[in-house]
């Protein structure tokens, strides 16, 4: 069995927060196997990526693409933190940000964050994913992996759902088959995105409640080691892009 | 807290096989609020929807798309199960299924299969899920939701995750928000796919273990109603396709 804990973060998580003394507080015990995952805003607010819309001057571009739909400086934020726009629909912009990943607003959020202010993505999840997980497992004595996670959209469906931008002390990918398939009849890949369908899972207490920005899942005892970057499939390999 | 509980049904699931019998036998007493999620390969196996690949006759165009790097009888099994082919790279065949969902391969799968057949995608997962739900609802009195689920990959980022395709007695997309954002200042979109995160929660016990084709999740309490295909994204509405 697999079980989904919300963890109640206490107070509002300002810059130079404590996470992992935050989660210990709210947590059990933790034990080996364990995976904590994290709304990448929490990490996000306490590493001070926090940006004040009054001290941004929205460039030309900036203007031209909010017209009379949003905030100028708000689309300014989006565009400083994009790496390049992937698509775009009026002032709906969906970019490739400077780690990679290709979402909504490079990742800028306005939701939970106090009033003109955006929350940006974490400058490293993979690293914040692995410093909450070293000061996680010095305090517990126990091997866990964090996940940092993020809300997504994606092509083809409607909806966002949870999804690992940060990762460490797991593989994000797991390989259901090997090898067993040298006969050439795959006609399916078997390679399961588990920290996305971990993200996806955690997402389900993260977003019902409020103010439970973290969670734990005890059960699934995920092994190996790598980033959430692996997770990124390169332009030059994919069908849509 | 939500609990993933795997469901392991007794035995081989073949053509008439009484999935909510068997479903029952596995799991605890259900309760109302339960969502059960079954791989899609267990209902289309209990539905009949496996194809002996010995009675198929490959079309020109399945010869010529299989060339040396598939079973060419498999592709034209995929081409009979898609509406159109979206995108496609040598025998890797991205398709539209007549249902409307856009994945590999229609969704035709060879894995867990019998020897040189293929299992299809039940012909309508959403009243496949509505007939499994009636028949557990009332063998147990209770008010439920089922999920028919499958791994799916998605542009953009790599690996397969758990994807629901067949959805009844819940809601498959949940506003967070609804219409708070009158200000104009939403950046990213509220609305989460939360049967798509449910199935993805049920994969992490679905895949993970040999002949668990369902899982029960507890805990979480969905409502409302719906269907899977209201997870389509239009294509007039969609800005990858």
């Amino acid at each position: 069995m697999i079980s989904i804990l919300p963890l109640p973060l206490a107070g509002e998580i300002v810059a130079g927060a404590d996470l992992a003394a935050l989660i210990l507080d709210a947590a059990p015990p933790l034990e080996t196997g364990d995976v904590v995952v994290v709304a990448h805003k929490a990490v996000a607010k306490a590493e001070g990526r926090v940006v004040d819309l009054a001290t941004v001057e929205p460039s030309a571009e900036a203007l031209e693409i909010a017209g009379d739909e949003s905030d100028p400086r708000a689309i300014e934020v989006v565009l400083r933190e994009s790496r390049r726009i992937v698509r775009r629909r009026g002032a709906l912009i969906i970019a490739e940000t400077h780690h990679g990943f290709i979402c909504a607003s490079a990742g800028v959020d306005r939701s939970n964050a106090p009033d003109d202010h955006a929350v940006l993505l974490p400058v490293d999840p993979d690293g914040s994913a692995a410093g909450l997980r070293a000061e996680l497992e010095r305090a517990s004595g126990t091997r866990i992996a964090v996940i940092v996670a993020d809300t997504m959209g994606r092509p083809l469906r409607n909806g966002i759902v949870g999804t690992a931008i940060g990762v460490s002390g797991m593989a994000p990918l797991r390989d259901l088959r090997g090898d067993a398939d040298a006969g050439g009849y795959v006609l399916r890949s078997t390679t399961v995105a588990i920290a996305d369908e971990l993200a996806a899972a955690a997402d389900l207490v993260l977003g019902k409640l409020e103010r439970v920005p973290a969670a734990l899942i005890r059960g699934y005892r995920a092994g190996g080691d790598g980033h959430a970057r692996e997770l990124i499939r390169p332009r030059e390999r994919d069908l849509f892009i």
